[in-house]
């Protein structure tokens, strides 16, 4: 038996080998700025444990048996009253499934909509999870460019008349994975207009929403959503802890049954004990509580990285400022290659670990970007770090003048 | 937008719904013999609270971060030195994979084999939840009847002469579910052979070997394989927690590394917290022993339904006699329909819950058999539940003769 017996699915990615890369990145020797982790520091581990305890004492035994694919109803009524303090609308309980992180949710969407060859629009660049996740899919990928302000309209709406049939536009409008961006409020307006022109689904990935640290909050897209089109996707990994691996969707009542059938295929039910310890968490604290003390260690960190890379960067090389969120992206001039960059002089000499953009395109052909992660180093890493990059990407503009 | 934009796969079982029946089975006023509960009773809560207490407290707050997408090492070990002990085998701990359950490491299978139309044999009957999650990936089933002594191998090499590009048999090859049927050592080593000579993989589903109540046991397939043509699945949803959602892959090194490529591509990676308390729990606590406890409980309720069913059951009415396991497998005459009788006398006169065997079988069409539980329920539900369903069924076969 050969390796050729596995599905086509497994073929078409098998040449990136990020692996090692992933593998430097956890590397202790090197500073890391490439996974999205966030700080240890700030984990309210004694209120966790706390909560496991009261969950495991109180709940007693059943605790440890089956139960729901949906979830606990308390939890989801808590999540429903955290989406309506941040998304400005409240989703009603049944229409949220609990799921194994966000990954898992998409997922879920991938599979709930995608045969071999379904378009679907990806912004350029976009989560390289998000990409994992629908390759398992196999759809034809139209990819929209990422502007300053979100997906690029015009673009987008070629697309769509280009390709009236596409399922769905995947998107993250607030603090971008990978760019940090935002979608303007107009732009949000726009996309859920042609959402109902084009009939399509709008799946909204949110994880970072609740880390602005500076500007004015915009609705979220499911709040302008007047038709049902928008499935919201969010978790506590980056607000609460990412090994509790508890994230959600919200969907509209028709899709709520077929999201849970999957769900069940997928692994059954969630992890039960977890979400009750989160559930017993948010009893006794108050989330917004939390996410405060968050911004502001993340802020001083975002506001950090800005700083010196506007101080360390040589001219030619540009990133993007955002309002919130776990990410920069940095853009290198066109010539130069961050993946091969990455391999050679910054992690060799610089010992410095970022994610190129090769892999956060649904193309993996473009090569002059990379991502910086802020909140799961110190502000010395940062520092030192950033330095060390620019000292780098300063000699290799040289070179290439 | 309507259901027609979603993926083909979700059409084929959208008649199928017993969304209605699984209600009734978590309706406390019935007696349900329908799910593959554990017994409460018997979950060592006070330990895995204790567990869950030191991992956290020992672990500190890197406990609450993102992990390994494998799982943690000390855990893989003892998982390797626990299926020594119950498989015949010592399987490296870099071929273990910590799964969300057995039933995400089934999925992972589906994923990483099945394009649409792709050859699998199955058991006729099989767990349903396989089913489900190879319907996923649209794959042609062929069915191999399950005899008293494991799959006809007659009809299995027939089949895989006629389907030579089958790409893998999924067995349980210990106290089967839903049948209870442990396959035979020829058996085994005839499928072994058949794996070589036809060139497809077996999956070995076995999350029930663990515990035997009669008999002597038999080498698993994995202890049998020499050619990495099986893949082991189990999990400790039976012997421990199924709210812990921890299962596991055993895979040659060749899928390992594609294994965890889609692992990752469903949910990033397991519950780190979960994996790290089972860690605790097993650093000090025999498994075995626990497992002796589980045995003693659970033979009595085995025996004690299988002598109520010879009891009370009319003479047209078989049933599997389990050496292990979770479940008795009850066939009717011919002409009986299971699904209509649950719909029917057996929930509203009956109050009882079974599983009608329409959803266990790839071609749902078979539906005189049903599958009956007795690990969920008390001695005093198999005595009371048993007599109902005898009743009715000593009615029902009165009435066709």
């Amino acid at each position: 038996m050969t390796i050729s017996t596995l599905s086509t699915r497994h073929h078409q990615t098998a040449e990136l080998n990020m692996d090692q890369i992933f593998a430097q990145a956890a590397n202790n020797e090197n500073i890391s700025f490439g996974m999205g982790l966030p700080d240890d520091a700030i984990f309210p581990s004694a209120a966790l444990a706390e909560a496991f305890n009261q969950a495991i004492q109180q709940e007693g035994a059943t605790i440890f048996q089956y139960h729901a694919t949906q979830g606990p109803l308390s939890l989801r009524q808590k999540i429903a009253t955290l989406t309506a303090e941040y998304f400005d609308f409240k989703p009603s309980p049944e229409h949220i499934i609990l799921t194994q992180g966000g990954q898992q949710a998409i997922d879920i969407v991938g599979r709930a909509f995608l045969d071999k060859h379904d378009h679907i629009i990806v912004e350029a660049p976009t989560y390289m999870g998000a990409l994992d996740a629908f390759d398992s899919y196999e759809p034809t990928y139209h990819e929209v460019a990422l502007e300053s302000d979100g997906l690029d309209m015009v673009q987008l709406e070629a697309t769509l008349q280009q390709f009236p049939e596409t399922k769905f536009v995947y998107t993250i409008p607030d603090f971008q994975n990978p760019t940090g961006v935002t979608m303007s409020l107009a732009k949000r307006q726009q996309l859920l207009a042609l959402a109902e022109k084009y009939d399509f689904y709008v799946i909204e990935d949110s994880p970072y929403r609740y880390l602005r640290y500076s500007g004015t909050p915009l609705p979220s897209l499911a709040a302008l959503d007047t038709h049902g089109r928008v499935i919201l996707v969010s978790s506590f990994s980056k607000i609460l802890s990412p090994a509790l691996r508890t994230g959600w969707l919200v969907a509209n009542p028709e899709l709520t049954a077929l999201f849970l059938t999957i769900k069940s295929t997928l692994d059954v039910q969630p992890s039960h004990l977890s979400l009750m310890a989160i559930d017993y968490f948010l009893s006794q604290h108050r989330m917004a509580d939390h996410i405060a003390t968050i911004i502001e260690n993340y802020r001083e960190k975002c506001w950090l990285m800005l700083d010196r890379l506007a101080a360390d960067m040589p001219a030619e090389v540009t990133f993007t400022q955002p309002e919130g969120g776990f990410f920069i992206w940095v853009t290198l001039p066109d010539t130069m290659d961050a993946t091969a960059l990455l391999a050679g002089p910054v992690l060799t000499e610089g010992q410095v670990v970022y994610v190129p953009s090769e892999m956060q395109y649904a193309s993996r052909q473009v090569k002059n970007h990379f991502r910086l992660n802020f909140t799961g180093v110190t502000t010395e890493q940062i520092h030192t770090g950033v330095a060390r990059l620019g000292e780098i990407l300063q000699r290799q503009c040289a070179a290439i003048q």
